[in-house]
């Protein structure tokens, strides 16, 4: 049976969601066809929200990770950022809450946003069961728990004994720093066996499968620190994660690959966006990357200076990174901040990838002719320069002598 | 006789200055010697500052613009800026007023920062005389009164007719956005005549040599939108400036060139740096660049992509952007946002330049150690994480499930 867009595809049937996505790619309906079928454009969709492409050929998509932690339980809070995120041109949501009713939070989640939401199952397992007591069943039911309420992405994070082994004796300054996979490094540490995931792969692709919920393929040896991506364990990890992604896509399963994520000198963004991209057709997801450790409190502007030269080098869709990084738990303002940041990377890295586009035209011909609303209009963020400066024009900066308006007097004769 | 630290180097005159900078370069004092000698290394000085490096072989500097506007006249908001600027790591101020009592709020200025400090002097003088009233005479004296003052540096626009009348009929979007550049222009429109300081170059030199002020060749050509680099009038302003930096060179004087400032698409961004490099050897001074024109009200983030990318490439000094660019004289705390984004992007830069700085390890051995402070002290800004986060650490995002925690006890045995 017919379930997911590549069955449909290799079908060479053209469903709505493809439809959709047609008006948003620069690529067209037989490319679109043969894309989704051999798995290098994904499209995450949650029930009638609109389709999501991610893909060379589609602009560079943004995820919001957000969520409660046992140290900062608001639920409000977090909905307050689901709504920031949408309202600020996020393209899909990661729940990952971690304290208070996670299940009620996640409905909660999805009442509030016709955006795609992602989660990371075993974060729910973990916290519900204990880190040292959670079984296989409790860790596999939690994920169909979550696949059959509806979310539009899982990550599971697929380390094998034979990476973590190499992680004991190397000389990372961090460690391994994602989350979801110190939790299954610790199940497989604790119960010394294979990673659960890809112990139940098969299984877990029928699930998915059935549902057409995409599957990303967590980046668990991202690099802590800018001195920590050497140690060639990142390349280990794809190479481990585009194995399975072939698995995955066999099966008609969309998936999507994490990598090159996390705090990546500025040198090598670029050169291993191209390594993945050289090896992979699957869409690369990339969290940052961060190209230094010290823009403590500014992570948002570091990281939209390493997504821009990630997303120029092909990365398909970027985990923002907000101002509280490395600190807290972010507010929805600071939600905002790290939002509009890489809305900014995304756009830079589109030019960089299918050249100039209109609306930069479109607000620098308001801004010759002095048109303050129709500028802000075309901004990412047209709230912005309002509660910057409540007057609109003339911008104070210059005041009476503004080069454009003389020149534009003087070489018009018009002075 | 010798007064400029050009004239010393050519005698093989290793100065106190020279000194100074040696044990920030990464060059030895040999090639100090030969790079001031042959202007590849600028060195701009004021009374007893520390000397700032401006070459390749030396970190990435960072100018901050602020001063008064026609239409925001508070000096002691500017003071503020100029205290916030140093603050924030700025290794100049050039101060811009165009309101007020400008010769005493540049005194201030002087009074208040130890910083090198530039001038754009025919800003004094088109306020004080009028734009169209202006006289050579006017012009050459508002200079002169600038470097008996004590200036570090001077921004001359030196764009001939001949440039002028191709503007006239390019098709530009956005024109001439040079402030200094559109003041000298009206000038010789309004006169029809050459360009007054490429007649008095000479002239010019004497005074600038003297007092040793370094001679900064002003971007009038840059571009006000990432549609206008292609007209070529930016490659032919290089030209035009690295003939006069020749000159200048020649007569001992130090010269800085400015160029590929403004809005610059990001595909342009380094060959056009590479361009400048490869047909001259004075530093280059970029203002920005922007790589979009939408990021109004984020433009320091914007600016610091394009920072990154400009410093990574080989620009030797930057001049960083504001929130409020476009709408309004900045505020202190947009000029402390500024100098922060664009210290990160020179932080980026110099990491391609020179490779990864031991600043960014120590952050991330105290980071492995949860030491709070510890990675706070060696931030950009370490004020900005406890102005956030008034409780230092333990950070709320993770709280009891930090994956850094959890791994080092369990790949420690210590769980």
């Amino acid at each position: 049976m017919d379930t997911t867009q590549i069955d449909y595809a290799r079908n060479g049937v053209l469903t709505p969601e493809m439809q959709q996505v047609a008006e948003t790619v620069y690529i067209d309906e037989d490319t679109i066809l043969s894309d989704v079928a051999n798995g290098s454009l994904v499209i995450m969709t949650r029930n009638k929200s609109q389709p999501v492409a991610i893909s060379k050929g589609a602009t560079t998509k943004i995820n919001v990770n957000l969520g409660t932690s046992s140290a900062n339980i608001d639920p409000g809070s977090e909905i307050e950022k689901v709504t920031v995120a949408e309202k600020h041109g996020a393209d899909t949501i990661t729940d990952l809450s971690m304290g208070g009713d996670i299940s009620g939070i996640r409905k909660s989640v999805f009442e509030n946003t016709s955006l795609p939401v992602t989660t990371v199952p075993i974060y729910q397992s973990t916290v519900e069961y204990g880190m040292k007591n959670v079984t296989e069943d409790d860790i596999l039911s939690t994920l169909k728990n979550h696949i059959y309420e509806g979310v539009s992405s899982v990550v599971l994070h697929c380390v094998d004994s034979y990476t973590l082994e190499k992680l004991k004796g190397s000389k990372r300054v961090m460690g391994m720093v994602a989350k979801g996979g110190s939790f299954t490094s610790v199940f497989m540490l604790t119960n010394e066996c294979e990673n659960p995931f890809i112990q139940h792969f098969d299984e877990i692709l029928e699930m998915l499968r059935k549902n057409d919920v995409v599957l990303s393929l967590g980046n668990t040896m991202r690099s802590g620190c800018i001195h920590d991506l050497s140690d060639g364990a990142q390349k280990v990890e794809i190479e481990t994660n585009v194995n399975l992604a072939n698995r995955a896509n066999k099966k008609g399963v969309q998936v999507i690959v994490e990598g090159v994520g996390g705090h990546v000198q500025a040198n090598d963004i670029s050169d291993s966006i191209r390594f993945y991209k050289s090896m992979s057709k699957y869409p690369l997801f990339v969290a940052g990357p961060l190209p230094t450790d010290v823009g403590l409190g500014y992570d948002h502007i570091a990281g939209s200076v390493g997504a821009s030269m990630a997303s120029g080098a092909g990365a398909d869709y970027l985990c923002y990174i907000t101002p509280s990084e490395h600190l807290a738990l972010p507010t929805p303002e600071q939600v905002r901040e790290g939002v509009v940041a890489f809305k900014i990377a995304a756009h830079i890295g589109d030019s960089i990838k299918y050249g100039i586009s209109d609306r930069d035209l479109m607000l620098s011909m308001k801004r010759r002719k002095f048109d303050w609303n129709g500028q802000i209009e075309m901004a990412i963020d047209p709230d912005k320069p309002s509660e910057m400066c409540p007057i609109k024009g003339p911008c104070t900066m210059c005041g009476d002598y503004c080069a454009i308006k003389i020149m534009q007097n003087y070489l018009s004769g018009d002075n």
